[in-house]
């Protein structure tokens, strides 16, 4: 199938721009020491090509992703880098060994979870200065040791600092160091083999984790670019112009429901400048000297690319005005 | 089914604020005077209720909407309101006699379009103001004498004043009145029996359309309800507590995935403040002499309706801690 035969909206992957990223990727963080973040792509299809990559060993958010890719055939090491108070469906998959389930805990009910479930490994996840999930780093010993009193096999350590993505360079190395030190204080309390965290925002400063938590490297957006310069923008919507006006304006038929918008406006591709997105449809500006008439395709750059995958059935992996391969986004919803 | 036995998140619809919402729409636009907007809710389910209500005659934004509300035996008089290019998967539908399917057209692409795809009744989209899509109004007798030239039908004139919206209600009703102008003046020259536009947010105020383009209105959310507030918030997310840390903030699995961001954070019911929404998580401060712990279940409420709904597979109908009907949302994507 060409490219121009897709009916639009359609989000596409340019396999050059994945590969590469890929290829980048792996030069710094091979094999499992990259637990790559399924949240970000949803994909079993893709996780796939990563596996092939070398990258066996990942990171889940949703017990539908740890149960999708489990059945997938890609359970060799998940982590659910997440909490969890119902893991029931996990359950038969680790009773019949299809997998090797971690999960984060970070409070007696995650870990009273955990037991629940069958779950036989954790990890202790930590704050390391993100609001979000994780114990007080001095918690976390208590907590290991409430886990392994019911009988679960505590890993290691787990800390996102993701307030840190969006540092810039010069000081986000120092700041990074400062917030790892906490989760190895916290390791120190804890023990085992693992010292998870990181993102593709710290992929390159982050010296402290013994395995990297990146998922938005391989497709990339706009917002990220900014921040990991070294990957490049392998997402992309194609909308086709259903509508243009002689006062300036065209508009794409690729609106709310293509794009996520909490990073704000996607970035029109060669053809001017989005003044907005509203359900079904994206108004931009037409470029001076540029010629935009209904029935033109244009590419479209989203703002995020996590929440925007999640809003599409399939990925169209393109080559050129190739369609080389269709990943289903089969491990959407919860 | 309990509304606590509910595996989180998910998204729930109070149906007495539904129906009340219903109730208050039908007794300005009774009947066909409505014409309920398919694309802020996305599923035939609960379409069937408002067809109930009397409101036989539906918007749509998308070809799949249209052609789902047809196979649903919901075609009586569907208005796919939206330009588009390639209408091919409505050909069998209008062959076979199974809807009456009416497009919008603004240019000669999406006259050729309709005629093309064998479709009979066309409106003519008109630029009221809203910088998206529609002719300029002294055009609109043209393409309306183009359309006849093809065979088309045409119906009469369509004009959305989206950007009035959000205007105080004071200067709203007269913005309105001039934005219509520019639709009446188009219809005078293009004939018809319709005049068909505005929205939730100028339900009370719009005189001049014969039939007006509301969806909004009957789930609702908290930006739209400061503009229209006869109508209650009957949509909510539904989350649970994954982690509270004794700085004071608690995190719910209501993230990214859940709620469309364009229009700012969600609401938090009754328990605190939205600080910030990731891909999986929801951060807030936990309203002081609140007591919120890991395992609790807290409403949110979406700021914009749409694009939260086309987020998930389903919309639970909950009458106290009933679960009463399961809508599946089975329009989405293209």
């Amino acid at each position: 199938m060409k490219v121009h035969d897709l009916r639009t909206p359609a989000l596409l992957v340019d396999v050059h721009a994945f590969d590469a990223n890929v290829v980048t990727m792996a030069r710094r963080w091979p094999g499992t020491s990259l637990r790559p973040h399924v949240k970000a792509f949803k994909s079993t299809a893709l996780a796939r090509r990563l596996a092939e990559a070398g990258h066996t060993a990942f990171c889940c958010a949703t017990v539908k992703e740890v149960a999708g890719m489990a059945a997938a055939g890609l359970g060799e090491d998940l982590l659910l880098a997440n909490e969890c108070l119902d893991l029931s469906p996990l359950t038969p998959i680790v009773q019949a060994d299809r997998a090797r389930i971690t999960v984060a805990v970070d409070s007696a009910e995650t870990v009273e979870a955990a037991a629940r479930a069958g779950i036989r490994d954790v990890l202790v996840d930590v704050d390391v200065g993100l609001p979000r999930c994780g114990c007080d780093p001095a918690d976390a010993g208590r907590l290991a040791d409430l886990a392994r009193s019911r009988g679960l096999e505590v890993r290691g350590v787990m800390g996102y600092e993701g307030h840190l993505m969006r540092e810039p360079g010069a000081t986000k190395a120092e700041l990074v160091e400062r917030s790892m030190a906490l989760l190895l204080e916290a390791h120190a309390e804890v023990g085992g083999d693992v010292v998870s965290g990181g993102g593709t925002g710290t992929w390159d400063v982050n010296r402290w984790v013994t395995e990297l938590q990146a998922g938005s490297y391989c497709l990339m957006d706009t917002e990220y670019v900014a921040h990991a310069p070294e990957f490049r923008n392998a997402l992309f919507a194609l909308g086709t112009v259903i509508s243009r006006s002689a006062k300036g304006w065209a508009v794409l038929d690729t609106g709310l429901k293509c794009f996520a918008m909490d990073h704000g406006n996607p970035t029109v591709v060669d053809a001017g400048d989005c003044w907005f997105v509203s359900d079904e449809h994206l108004t931009f500006g037409v470029a001076e000297g540029t010629d935009v008439r209904v029935g033109d395709r244009v590419r479209v750059l989203p703002a995020h690319v996590d929440p925007t995958v999640s809003q599409h059935e399939r990925l169209h992996v393109v080559d050129g005005d190739e369609v080389v391969e269709v990943w289903e986004v089969d491990l959407r919803h919860w």
